[in-house]
């Protein structure tokens, strides 16, 4: 499973414990891993690795059939899929609902699939960091250790800054 | 003669027929070259070559009098132009239309000189992309061997995708 | 003293001022100092030291008390104070007035300060380049010596070619 | 923990043993993780980890108790330790038997240790692929899963063609 | 065909022969593009392309058949097909002598063939380099038009120094 | 003058004391400024610069002449000298003992010149480094300040592990 988790929330978990109940082991990739300290992409990987293995042991998975790793993003869009087969352990099915990395992958010949139970329109990513910034509650759409531990490391705080920033270059 | 060429088309064309009027070879330098998959730069370097030479054989060109070569972007502006002479065939004059480009050539004392031929409003790469991902008439702005390549690769597929995810990351 | 110096203004003479007047020495850290020649970015990191250094004899500041460092911007920024702790030589405390660049420093356990003679809004490196590109009188708000320089170079025509190109891509 | 694993041997499983008799769970950091393909590094992250699982599962070890994250080596080594603590989740102590990263670590204030049941001199991976390039009984100082593995993937083969063009360069 | 071509030699001329004798055309693919100025990689992209040129057209070849592509070396061995086939034209077959090439293009399923009428003890650049280091007499070795080439822009000067200077960093 | 001053010793003195005494403005380029950590490279950039200053202050030279300026090596030599002066403020001379590097000058059309007053048999930063590593008097070679520096931020014990590593990868 493809995704930023930035951050992990309630429908990232909906769409592991699908592939959990069809697949003997889930890799979920952590995708743009490089990046941190953006409004788009606020925690590390590290931060993030953290946040996935909380939420699942919090809804009583087993953490012996994950594996996460992590993908730095590639300027050359058409090399990515060589990144992510070479970085990951062999897999059947990537599960994306991204049309973009959706064509990259059918296009190198991987076979792709989308997570059903997933309601975008709510749980969304974008939104809830931009609930973050704006003081919203934003923690009812993440499990409730996620929600601890983003609070734990400031990443409210964190989030609201990017946000002010607002660019991609480090110095304005 | 330097250009991205997303695609390559009928004004493009034009520039090129001018330039070999008046000298012995031609170097393409296709710019911005690693990227691809991405509404401003959706095809990669190795289709662009292919676009460029079918449309240059179906109006008759002599090949062996082209040369193309591929100038990956790089982030140091200043150092552009060094990477240009160092991956071309030395040239007299540098052909350009792009006021930036031409500035960056002057600065470090390189010949520049406009294509005369050139209707910009018309025959536009921005505006043929934005036609392919809206379903409008691109093809008539582009040589017919560079549509029908461009929908043979799936081509107009993956600019409409492009457009829709809107952005240079890789995952939203 | 952190900063991108696009270009070296008033206001940031009055905050070296402020520092040396507290300090033995003054680190002028010159932050995305890779780039040049687009609109956010564009001078050189040469040229920038030189505005610095025109600007501090200018008002006859003892130039053995400063020191530049040319900081390139990393795309990770979780890593980019161990790469400003690692090219500068060693410092008491980060001046910045960057919310952003605050953060960074103080995760990392560096003591940061802000300047306090500091007017952000009339000395803007952002509006001193929109008047450039503009022809508005951007002068006033730097240096003689800067101005002059700036002139010298040819700077007020890239900053508006660079506004016109209004793209980090080199090529459009 | 912190290794190549090039490839995963019997003496990276004691020192895992031992780190897992002592801590809740373990990270095996994978460094140099962006190489594959040379004699110093063969193997892939994604087949590194595919070894790491493979090797703990036949030694009856928890995989819910191990996090393996892969580290991209940085050019420049002061902001390695920064990258590190980036991509993993938070540790209390790094395991290292490499006096040079060891330096690394604690010069940016990390907890250092060595896992002691390790016999350098006869788990060797140096000395393994060494044996697998000259057709030598490498099998005996890896767990079973993991040579069957290698076997299963050429990796002998891969590694042998590697040391004959013994370089770093892809081309000779 | 893939080769570093430094210099083009009579060897590399006759395995071109070979290819046009068999295909419409023949994609030349130059890697380690990016170098220059080393004892391993002395000239420039730009002049290796001018090599070749000479060299066929001082043979008669057709020169519309021939289309030169630089491939700058990736650090991630396992991405390098994916640059490949990103950077050229689609090809049917790649011919390559080198076991290490032939084990990356296979492993991605790319078909290769291995040039016939190559005298490697012979015809071999590095012995070409030596001795163009060493005063001895390389010009046999090449096609009369690349020799001048090289005397032309102060070619053997050039490996000598970086035969001296022994290194792949820039400073010693 | 351009060097990579690994240690800065009395040799880089008498040549720094040459050029003031010929120029009002002597800009001191400190290359392979991204390296640290290595028996080649040991020190960090910022460690280079302190260095310096110290040895300038030491011999009493007034450090308002003084200019340092860290470039980062370019893996593409033949962009080397864009980068050079792209991040020094303009300069007449460039200074340096480097057949290797006074190629690459000439070539661009920079003039060079060599200091005079070296004894590079004796003042020779490798045998420093070697000294440093093998317990030697290396201390009478480099200024008194320069030596207290090393000494005071673990130097010696650094190039003493890092020989040991012997190489340029990370880990081994």
């Amino acid at each position: 499973m493809i995704g930023r988790f930035q951050p992990f929330h309630i429908g990232h978990l909906s769409a592991i414990r699908e592939i959990l109940s069809g697949f003997d082991e889930a890799i979920i990739a952590i995708g743009s891993s490089q990046f941190s300290h953006t409004f788009d992409n606020p925690f590390t990987a590290g931060e993030r690795i953290e946040m996935i293995r909380l939420a699942l042991r919090e809804d009583g998975q087993d953490l012996s059939r994950i594996i996460t790793v992590s993908i730095p993003d590639i300027g050359e869009h058409r090399l990515w899929v060589a990144r992510l087969t070479s970085m990951c352990p062999r897999f059947e099915v990537a599960y994306t609902n991204n049309p973009f990395v959706k064509l990259l992958l059918e296009e190198q010949g991987i076979k792709t699939r989308e997570a059903e139970l997933y309601n975008r329109e709510v749980f969304n990513a974008t939104r809830i960091r931009t609930l973050m910034a704006e003081g919203g509650n934003w923690k009812k759409l993440v499990p409730k250790s996620v929600g601890d531990y983003i609070e734990e490391i400031g990443g409210v705080e964190r989030v609201r800054i990017a946000k002010g920033s607002a660019t991609s270059t480090l110095l304005r």
